[in-house]
This record gives structure tokens, C-alpha cells and sequence, in this order.
């Protein structure tokens, strides 16, 4: 890199340096969220909320092409309600901002923002559900939500964020299963298919499943830094809920019975996922299906006869294949503060465009994850960019991927593991005797934590790594955000 | 109406013996929202709220298409920062909720459920921005805010509703003034070109205008029982906020200044409208583009050979010309169960398909707001469909306006205005000083309310109908919501 161009970015610590600043450098730079005057609450600025934007419509058709529909539930929740099933209560009560005067009135009973809304949305579906033939309900509800958190980090953690949280009955605890299975493929498709966010797929062990969950199920990304993020997480929560709430129904056998229940969320955080797993040290990288802007058109010696008019051009084209594109024409800013702008912004190409160029029917295009230039011919050029596009979302993918793929170990020996642990951050693969007290071992000595029991089980011996007795789990072990 | 027809709606109170339960077993009987455990807050269920998503959908469209980006603030705000705007907190404050610890602890300073985000964005827009260069700032957010209020009513007044928020700021007035009608401008199409309702649009009164605000502007629409609805607001707020909270640029000239500054809104409140509009005693009349299903197809004697051939093809290429259908093949709910079903929720078309129809290549089709049969030929059936629902549209919308024609009313002499009030209800026409004190005479003497100062003045005498003096201005007079 040219010292010149150095300078540009100066102001983005390098991530070599220090991760956290760098993780926080790219996300005010980009404006993508700011600080609030109430401690650990952020403000999403447009930058950052077009991003959830993008999660949300990927996210909400796939949710209605399963047959959910969407709902809204009240915002506060009265604390009866929050202490009906007790080891949620025990969970959220913690962390639950408490509201205790309407107007000017103190109220009767003190009421709670929502941390999540499993209470209140199962004392209405007590009310509402009569037969086997109301089920499945499959509702989902986007909103934010409060936790009171000491140490908070832009969209990882939060006292508020954005999520949503779905919510389903079903006739037999298999329904609940599949459904549980189908939101958490959905979720990977989320962060496999529209981020570009490889994930490990799999079961969360008992100490860190759901306040209330019969099972909780999670994928789990890997950043850069080589911590892991729990992206989404689906739970069956069995009868646990529908009996501490007296849901029922009338069965096909006439009899009432308690309906099997899930709860499935995603949220903002993904949003500090995706920075995590794709940016570097100029700023944002953006899979192109994320990018609120895929390709910005970028005309050099704007006074030059016929530039502006192929730009414009140009820009029709591409926007008329369905491109998200952007032209920018601005004489104030210079061509180089542009490329330094677009790059940290992290749109995915830019193309230059200048009266050689035009001379010679082509432009030059740079891949912000490549920044090589190419030179591409104007002949089709919107199917030349689309398929630029569909590249560097493959390519993307595959990137962090084979990063996650250095960045996991088999552990051989605990003793060892823990040595190296603080020079050799990633996933650690080892087999777990399924105790708590091995978990709770790992966890103190390491900092490190069972990120989940995958799906795709490996047999790496028969004895725990922890305790040395008899293994039941092959799982996923790394510090997390 | 038949006798056993009748039977089947008895549910739902005729709106001439009962408006206001009339209107509560429509929303009830439909599933649109449900009473919640907290007092004056509502869930909205499924139905519900996909006539939200309708009108978000349409209204974010059009923000996006006049430059505007969505953004999210924080659901808490610092006692310190609403008091900031005098007229503002004053306003305000007697209906906020108030939060008062986090997790275990007291806080050390109260914090309100917003009620409005005003105060929160200027303190953050104060931040944010320097120059000329960075305006206007074109900003919206969708979200839920929370109004302690005493007596409530589903969609038309709960203490929590949801709605957008848009934020702007300009350089100077007459932008800031342009804004503020354009706004007003796109929700009146919301209003008009989606849900069929004709408002009239004008300027609020001094008493009625928006805490904190220059002028407030409004659209006003007239339910089936004379009442009038608020159904949305925009605000120009000149520059009480960006001085109150010091929000300054450095202008053209290189001399500081505060930005002129507008907000504007729209909830869920129209869906209530929506309903005192166009519903009738047998449920829902949903305009089509607003439906969120615009046919339904009813196979009649399924069993017959081709029948749900026929009806599935039928469904196919309708669905294919990108009309919103849904085919009901059940087999345990009669048809004329299904019927009655469909009109009661509104659907605006229902095709009836049978042996006899495709004997002779035809469907009987009834539309929701005539509920007269119609016979059509199976030939190009998805034109003639879209060609119903485009007429169904407009005729909707002129039915409800040749309403609210004929309870407009020119005022001669008040005296007898408050006599005839009780059996007229529908818009008073009146001229009028401007003066606070008719103002508020009015009020006390009728229970109607100046509802606004319409943009199109009529001339109906020099005089003001209230205490003779010389007149300012038309206005548009009623009992409101």
C-alpha cells in the first residue's frame, strides 16, 4: 500500500494493533451507530439500520414462506406474568428495567420492558387456543427489546436491541422439534446465504441453554480475532411455558392437553457479526447481498465531453438490472478521497470511468475485497457486474470460512490446550463427558466456553479431555463475545 | 337480507343500534387485536397487523422514494432531556411512563418510555452536525411509543401504538415548510390512494397544534357516524428544538445557525379509521389494495369430477397475474359458512366455482362492498378480476367521499348549529376569527373541535360564526375521536 493511501485510513486503528478499537474505529467512522445519553443504549444510525433492513426482508420472506405470520405484543409486561414459569423468572429478572409510574400515578403492580416475550405471548395464546385444529400457531414478532447490561459493546451487547422473536404451539413435541430445526436452517440461510457468515450448527449445553427451554439449539460464527458469536438461537421449550400458563387444548381424542411450544430470535448483533467475520483495516467489507449499495460509478475528469453522459449511462444500465448502484458526481471531493470514502464504507465494486476508458469502450472496476483493478469491457457490462457480484459473494463466504478452518484444533491433551489457548485463538474440538462440573472447569480455567454440541458429530476418542471419564459429546469450545 | 343470512352475522352489533360496540365486535370477531394484561394496551394479532404491514409497506416506499432513510433511537429518554422544550415537557409529560430502576439498582435519573423521540434526536442531530453541506437530514424511524392514557379504545387510542417517526432538518425555513407539506402530502395518498379514506387537509389551531411546534398540519377524515379522526400529522417545528438543544451549522455565509426542523407521523390509528370508514354490519369491507387477500375461491361440490381441477388453475393464474388469492378447499365448513366467514373478514372478492360454472367455462364472483353475484366468463379471468378489484378500489373511495358530502354542512347561524349538532353529525363549515376564546366556546358549548383551517378556503361570509367579529379563516368543525 502506498504511503499516500495509508494516510487515508489512518484513522481506523489496525486490528493487529487492537481488535476492540478496531472493531469500534470501523463502526463510528461508517456511522453505522452512535453512543446514546442513556448508558449502553446505542442509536442505529441509516448506514447501519439499511444493514438490518437487509436481515429483515431476507429474513421475514423466508419466515412467511414457512406459513408464519407476524404479530405485536405490548411492550410491558406486568411482573406476575414474568414469574410464572420459574426458571425464567431466575433468567431475565436480573436484567428487566422496571417501569413503576404511568403519568403521574404509581402504579399497582410494577410492570417490566420486555426482555423477551415468551410470558405474555403465552398468557394470550391461553386465551385464544380451543382445538387441535387452531395448531400450529406460527407467529413472529419484530421489535426491541431491554436487558440491563453493565458492559455493553455497539450491537453485540446492548440494554436495548432489535430482533425478532418467533413463537409457536404445536399439537406433538416432534412438531416442535422440526420446527425448532427448520427456524434454526433458516437463521444459517441468514447468515450462510445473505452474509456470507459461515456457522457451526448445533446443540447448547444445559448450563447455557434458555431460561426455560427444554433444549435451545444455536449457530455459532468465528471472528476474526478467532472468538466465537452465538449469531441466532431456536429452542424448543417443550410444556414448560404452556403448562406454567395453562394453554390447552381439546385433542383428537377429545381430551385437553398442553401444546409443545418454540421461541426463535435473531438480532442487531448479527450486524457486529458480519464486521467481525469480513472487514479489515480500510473498514467495512460487504457481501454484495448485504450492501444497502453494491456498485458506486465514480467518473474521472468529470469536464471531459462524453464522461458524464457514459457515467449516466452506465448507471442506467446497471440500476435497470437490478443492481443497487450509485453514481457519484460531486466536484468537491477528490477522486482519491472517493475510492478511500467507498472503501472504508465497504461497498463491494466501484467502477471508474474516464475519457481513456470511454475511448477504449471499457472501465475499471476493483472488488473491495480483491481492491485489484480490472478493466471490463461496456459490452453487456450489467451482466459482467452481476456476475462480479455473485463472485465475491462466493468468494466472500469461502474466505471466512477457510479462516474458521485455520483457526480450529482437535485438542489432544486439556493441559496443553490450556497453554495454548491464549496464542492460538479459534475453535477448539474436543469430546465432553456431558458434566457440569467439566463445563464450569473449562470455563474457569479457560475463559473458554462450550459453544455448542454440533449436529455433525467427530469422534475424537472416547474419553472426556476435561475429567478423562467416558465421552458422550464431541462439542465446540471457544471465548465468545 | 334473507332470514338465515342474518343469522350468521348476528354476532356483530348493528352499527345504527350501537356504533361504538359495532365497532369493537369488528375488531374482535375478526381477530385484529386482543385486550392484554396491561391496562389500555393491545395486542395485535395476525390480521391486525397485516394491515400494518400494508401501510408500511406503501408509506416506507414512499419515504425512500423522497430521500428519506430509516434510523433507530433508543425506547428510553433522560428526564433531563424531555424537559428541555418547555411547551414540549408540558405537553408531554403528564402521560409518560416512567422507568425507575435497572436490573437491582435505582436509577440515578428517571427515564420516560418515549412518548415521541423529538427530544432524544435533537440532543443526538446536535451531535452530529456541522455544515451546510451535511442537510437536510432526511430521517425516519418505525417503532412503538407509549402515551399513558386513561380511557382507550383498540387502533383508535392505546397507551402504546405503533407508528413512524419522521425527523428532518433543513437550512432554512421555506425548505423545512416544503417538507412538512410534502410529508402531509404523501400521507393524504397513504389515506387516500391505498385505503380508500378522502380527508381533508389543512392547519391545526394554536390550541391543537403539536407540543413544541410551529405549525401543525393535518389530514382529517369523517367515520360512518360523523365523527371525525385525526389520521396523521406533520409538524413544522421552525426552530424551538434546534435552539432549545443547540443544534447549530456553519452556514453558507461561515456563520452559525440553527437548521429549521419538521417531524411527522402516521399509526396504527389508521386502521381504525380504515374500519369507521368503509366496514359494514356484516364485518370488514377491505379496500383492495389493502387487503391482505383480494380472492378468495370457494370450489363448490369438490367432489365432482374437475371441480378442484378447475379451482386450483383458477388460483394458479391469478396468482400468477400477482393478485393476492387464497383458495378454501376445507371440507368440514360449509359453503355457506364460508361465505359469511369471508365477508365478515373483509375479503373484497369471493369466486364461487362448481360443476354448472365450468360446464359453461364461467365463475360467479361477489364483490365484498355490492355483495351482488356476478356471472364471468373463465376467458381472461385474471384482466377481469384486476379490473374489478382497480374498479372496487375506486368506488370505495367515492362512496366514502359522496359520504362525507352528505354530512358537510355550511353553518348559517351557530345558535342553530348547536341545536341540529346532536342529530347531524358529520363536518361543520364555519367562518372564524382566529381568536382562542370562540375557540374554546365552541368546545365548551358543543364538544366539537376546530379540526383544521383547510388548505382549499371557502368564502362563507366575513363574519365569525361564533361571536360576529370579523373572520379569518374557513374551518372545518366536528366531535372527534
Amino acid at each position: 500500500m502506498a504511503k499516500k493511501e495509508k494516510d487515508f485510513v489512518k484513522e481506523i486503528t489496525p486490528m493487529e494493533e487492537d481488535f476492540s478499537r478496531w472493531y469500534t474505529d470501523v463502526i463510528l467512522k461508517n456511522e453505522l451507530v452512535d453512543y446514546s445519553p442513556v448508558k449502553g443504549f446505542m442509536v442505529i444510525r441509516p448506514y447501519g439500520y439499511a444493514l438490518w433492513e437487509r436481515i429483515q426482508g431476507f429474513a421475514d420472506e423466508k419466515f412467511k414462506a414457512t406459513g408464519h405470520k407476524n404479530m405485536y405484543f405490548p411492550l410491558l409486561i406486568p411482573e406476575s406474568l414474568l414469574t410464572k414459569e420459574k426458571e425464567h423468572v431466575e433468567g431475565f429478572a436480573p436484567e428487566v428495567a422496571w417501569v413503576t409510574h404511568g403519568g403521574s400515578q404509581k402504579l399497582g403492580e410494577r410492570l417490566v420492558i420486555r426482555p423477551t416475550s415468551e410470558t405474555i405471548i403465552c398468557h394470550m395464546y391461553a386465551k385464544w387456543l380451543n382445538s387441535y385444529r387452531d395448531l400450529p400457531y406460527l407467529y413472529n414478532q419484530w421489535c426491541s427489546v431491554v436487558r440491563w447490561e453493565k458492559a455493553t459493546r455497539p450491537f453485540l451487547r446492548t440494554s436495548e436491541f432489535l430482533w425478532q422473536e418467533g413463537h409457536t404451539l404445536h399439537e406433538t413435541n416432534e412438531e416442535a422439534q422440526a420446527e425448532t430445526l427448520q427456524m434454526l436452517d433458516i437463521y444459517r440461510q441468514v447468515a450462510e446465504d445473505l452474509m456470507a457468515i459461515p456457522v457451526i450448527t448445533g446443540q447448547k449445553s444445559e448450563k447455557e441453554k434458555f431460561a426455560g427451554a427444554h433444549a435451545t439449539y444455536t449457530m455459532e460464527a468465528l471472528m476474526h480475532d478467532g472468538q466465537a458469536l452465538q449469531a441466532g438461537t431456536s429452542h424448543n421449550l417443550g410444556q414448560h411455558f404452556t403448562k406454567a400458563f395453562d394453554i390447552k387444548f381439546q385433542g383428537r381424542n377429545g381430551q385437553e392437553q398442553h401444546p409443545y411450544h418454540t421461541s426463535w430470535g435473531i438480532s442487531t448483533r448479527l450486524i457486529g457479526g458480519l464486521i467481525m467475520v469480513h472487514s479489515d483495516n480500510r473498514g467495512l467489507v460487504l457481501p454484495p447481498k448485504m450492501a444497502p449499495i453494491q456498485v458506486v460509478i465514480i467518473p474521472i475528469a468529470m469536464n471531459k465531453e462524453g464522461v458524464m453522459e457514459k457515467a449516466n449511462n452506465l448507471y442506467d444500465s446497471l440500476k435497470a438490472a437490478g443492481i443497487r448502484v450509485e453514481l457519484d458526481d460531486n466536484k468537491e471531493n477528490s477522486t482519491g478521497w472517493k475510492f478511500n470514502q467507498y472503501e472504508m464504507k465497504g461497498y463491494p465494486i466501484r467502477i471508474e470511468i474516464g475519457p481513456r476508458d470511454i475511448e477504449n469502450n471499457q472501465v475499471v472496476a476493483v472488488r473491495r475485497d480483491k481492491l485489484e483493478k480490472e478493466t471490463l469491457s461496456l459490452d453487456n457490462i450489467e451482466e459482467t457486474i452481476s456476475s462480479m457480484l455473485a463472485s465475491m459473494q462466493v468468494d466472500m463466504f469461502e474466505k471466512a470460512k477457510a479462516h474458521r478452518e485455520t483457526h480450529t484444533y482437535v485438542v489432544d491433551d486439556y493441559e496443553q490446550y490450556k497453554k495454548d489457548l491464549p496464542n492460538r485463538p479459534g475453535f477448539a474440538k474436543m469430546m465432553w463427558c456431558g458434566d457440569r462440573e467439566c463445563e464450569d472447569k473449562l470455563k474457569d480455567e479457560t475463559g473458554a466456553s462450550i459453544r455448542c454440541i454440533p449436529f455433525e458429530q467427530e469422534n475424537l476418542g472416547c474419553k472426556c479431555h476435561i475429567c478423562g471419564k467416558e465421552a458422550k459429546h464431541m462439542i465446540y469450545v471457544a471465548r465468545a463475545y
